[in-house]
């Protein structure tokens, strides 16, 4: 059986522009791996409308859920929430029940919720709020898509709070064999048993170090037997 | 005057499954943001020839200059070569000028160039060469798609021989400012700032620390005396 599949949407321009280095595609792909949700494609676009609304309704099509990471806080460049409206042709103004989510916050510590914080209650009409028990302002889901804050704390409790909604699939399982050869040693051998294990998925990531060249293999499918299976060959045909 | 745009294309399911966190698009962002070239968005794909060959189109006729990361060594799932010369019509066989320099790679290290090693001399017609300092099997561009390995060492290699032969722009300035203060309370004068500065752009990162809310405003542009400027005015909305 075919597992669900997944895209990621990362809005940043501090991605593109080289100043910060991913952590939440990272956390999103090993969480679905072992949900047993297949991660298919992950975009990263700039804070500019007309590429989030492109992406998001391409992704949306294309895919059975989406993630966005990014653009929901309360400055001038958090646009998701709107490009999200945009591209569901959605209505979207502040909503009374993230209001009183972010009122009962702010009275609680004392702090003003003035127009910037208000921006995080623009909420699309269709859509349900995702729980964000770290810093309160919620995410929310439109159709298929789980629209998700930046900081990878808050993200990573949003998709706490999101993944036990969806149904996954199988879980991909995976064994690893390093085998300190070239590549060019290894395909042939390794080409001839992706061929006899065409339900597996073989993977070779070559690494070099200390100036001595080698891959990992990497075996992944949903049946365990199989992979042992697959192993048992490859240990056969690379004996240390 | 506007920058040269690229886009990044990684194939790879080793990022997708959560396996490999990514290095290539971080060092290639802050490669290009030097350079003066804006990296505009970067798709992430498996290693799924459809889907390989329909990204390299989408991005190949939206930007000027796409980069390519993974896919092309010798072993069975390394099936970006392929990939190209579908994409761009063009025709794909072992090419003299790539067999050679293997050939006498492998002659020099006393190895065999067996079938799986031919592989990689597998280069578009219309392509031109990439040299490979690190580990010989070159890297090709076609048209403005530039397809360079995976592997880190390897694919920073390849970005130092093509980047000398672009055209950028000016480099991308930028000065950063900590607030120490939550995002609901900068926003206001940030938004200000951003109206009044809009040849710049004003970007907000958001962090928490040990139970405290801040945020690094970040203040980018080509012209450093419009960001001293702008630079000037946020230090006096956010006195220390």
């Amino acid at each position: 059986m075919q597992n669900p599949t997944a895209a990621m949407l990362v809005i940043g321009d501090e991605i593109l522009s080289g100043r910060t280095r991913d952590a939440n595609m990272y956390y999103l792909a090993g969480q679905l791996t072992e949900a047993g949700i297949d991660l298919k494609e992950v975009r990263v676009v700039s804070d500019d409308a007309p590429a989030i609304v492109a992406a998001v309704k391409a992704l949306s099509g294309a895919f059975d859920t989406v993630f966005t990471s990014g653009g929901i806080g309360p400055t001038h460049d958090d646009i998701t929430a709107d490009c999200i409206a945009a591209a569901f042709d959605d209505h979207i103004d502040v909503r009374a029940d993230a209001r009183a989510l972010l009122q009962a916050h702010y009275d609680r510590n004392g702090q003003e919720l003035n127009d910037a914080r208000l921006r995080m209650a623009r909420i699309p009409d269709t859509a349900m709020l995702i729980d964000n028990p770290v810093s309160i302002a919620p995410g929310f889901t439109v159709q298929n898509v789980h629209v998700m804050a930046g900081v990878p704390r808050v993200f990573e409790a949003m998709v706490a709070s999101v993944l036990p909604t969806l149904t996954g699939g199988a879980p991909l399982l995976s064994q690893t064999l390093r085998i300190d050869r070239g590549e060019g040693d290894i395909a042939g051998p390794l080409g001839a048993l992706a061929a006899d294990f065409d339900d597996l998925s073989i993977g070779s990531y070559p690494f070099q170090k200390d100036g001595k060249y080698g891959a990992n293999i990497v075996i992944r499918g949903q049946d365990g037997a199989r992979i042992d299976a697959a192993m048992t060959r490859l240990k056969a045909d690379f004996p240390e």
